[in-house]
């Protein structure tokens, strides 16, 4: 096999297969290639990946060492991609009643949650974490993209615990925005104990839910280790009840009389 | 920039772009390099993709031509996870009551669930749809897989509407399992009329759920050109209520006392 051939093949494969530890004999079988040879195939893809700016080959020396892809998505590309998002975000089209955004065909998008999910994998990159833990329904298409490139499973908090997830444990908690008690179920099964979790959700607004969510992962012992949301919006009437999360955006307004819409970058680009 | 450096951009590109219609002045463009040397890089992505089984390049020739990857999944590997798969689910573990089987671990796990996407992608590679639409909750990360592949978007079928939805259309529909009345509702803007629409699950038992979503489907004016379901479970008491879908296991027997459980591969693998 010629060089270009093996570096599509391995291109390809490191793609597939993000953060996972491949060993250099697995390529030098599988293209019958000489130990160099492959080696330097790895050089050429870890210079692009890099200079392309979508992370690095990551090479672990030793009897179990091997090479890892591991995804990284430049800042300066993902402040560039939520600015193109705000403009699609702020159509005055897309005002509900109650003054809410409707978000939910950019959810169901698959190249927006990608590309969100590469801005929260890039931001996420260094803490390790088990699972990550979303709340049923439009945060579970952003936590399975982030769960692509971090290569970990996700888990879904249901408001219904339902047959097929057998026993499970809930909670109850009081949701911010309608002040309603509210209950959250997850499967018994799906945390070992002593689990490191990052928590995902498309929307926070007082911070019940996120709340709820670290509540629930007492119950199961779990560390919480990271907070998401995609966007955050003000509420006047109440006290943020969670300190410490990362944002995309930053809805400032909306207006449904005047039909103004004020979204800016979230905190994540506040830092650097 | 040399051809090597060319073919993992390429390549990445490829991969991270499925679908999608890439006009050649952009290869050239971006590499500064000769249109010749491009369709040559071409080539080789194309032959390699091919012979590793997982799509094409085509390319369209004129002025609005360009090269497109058309992911596709060889069906003897999609075999070969699916019998892995069923291993997996085999397990007396797994058996909840009532004689279901615990499937939240599979299919919150994007290595399996990306494959499922694969394998589903492939079966649907030749059908024009403009939307996957699926129902909450657990049929969601699958739904997105399938739209990774295919690249369309994905719409969720709610049980509950809510405030950030809009308004909405809702349907009652009877539930096989439960033989319960249940509500479905979807945003009426989510869909424009006279769309072509996937339906996806993770499950199916009497078919009430999928036969709801057709209802549904028929308030937007949208025409149902496949349907696909991970799993299928025959029930006892009922006659199925939907005859054309495409299944990828098959839940023979799940039995709480003697703790067996049976499944095969589905009706996709009947056929060849």
């Amino acid at each position: 096999m010629k060089r270009s051939e093996r570096i599509v093949a391995m291109t390809y494969h490191f793609k597939e297969n993000p953060r996972k530890l491949i060993s250099l004999p697995y390529f030098v079988d599988t293209f019958e290639a000489a130990k160099s040879s492959v080696s330097e195939d790895i050089d050429i893809i870890d210079e692009m990946f890099q200079s392309l700016g979508v992370g690095r080959i990551e090479t672990t020396a030793g009897a179990t060492g091997g090479v890892r892809y591991i995804p990284d998505y430049d800042f300066n590309n993902g402040r560039y991609f939520i600015e193109q998002l705000i403009k699609v975000l702020e159509d005055a089209e897309r005002i509900l009643p109650g003054g809410y955004i409707y978000m939910s065909d950019v959810l169901g998008d698959n190249n927006y949650v990608r590309q969100i999910g590469k801005v929260f994998g890039a931001t996420f990159r260094d803490i390790e974490v088990d699972y990550i833990v979303t709340v049923a329904t439009k945060g579970i298409p952003l936590a399975y993209a982030i769960a692509e490139v971090l290569n970990v499973p996700i888990v879904i908090i249901r408001r219904d615990p339902k047959v097929t997830e057998g026993s499970t444990v809930s909670i109850n908690y009081v949701s911010g925005s309608s002040r309603k008690i509210q209950t959250m179920a997850l499967a018994k099964r799906s945390i070992p104990e002593g689990s490191n979790v990052l928590l995902v959700d498309d929307f926070m607004k007082a911070g019940g839910t996120i709340k709820g969510m670290e509540n629930l992962m007492e119950e199961f012992n779990a560390t919480v280790k990271g907070i998401g949301v995609l966007a955050e919006a003000e509420d006047e009437d109440e006290e943020r009840r969670v300190d410490d999360y990362i944002s995309l955006l930053k809805i400032q307004e909306v207006d449904e009389r005047t039909e103004a819409i004020k979204i800016v970058p979230g905190n994540y680009f506040d830092e650097k």
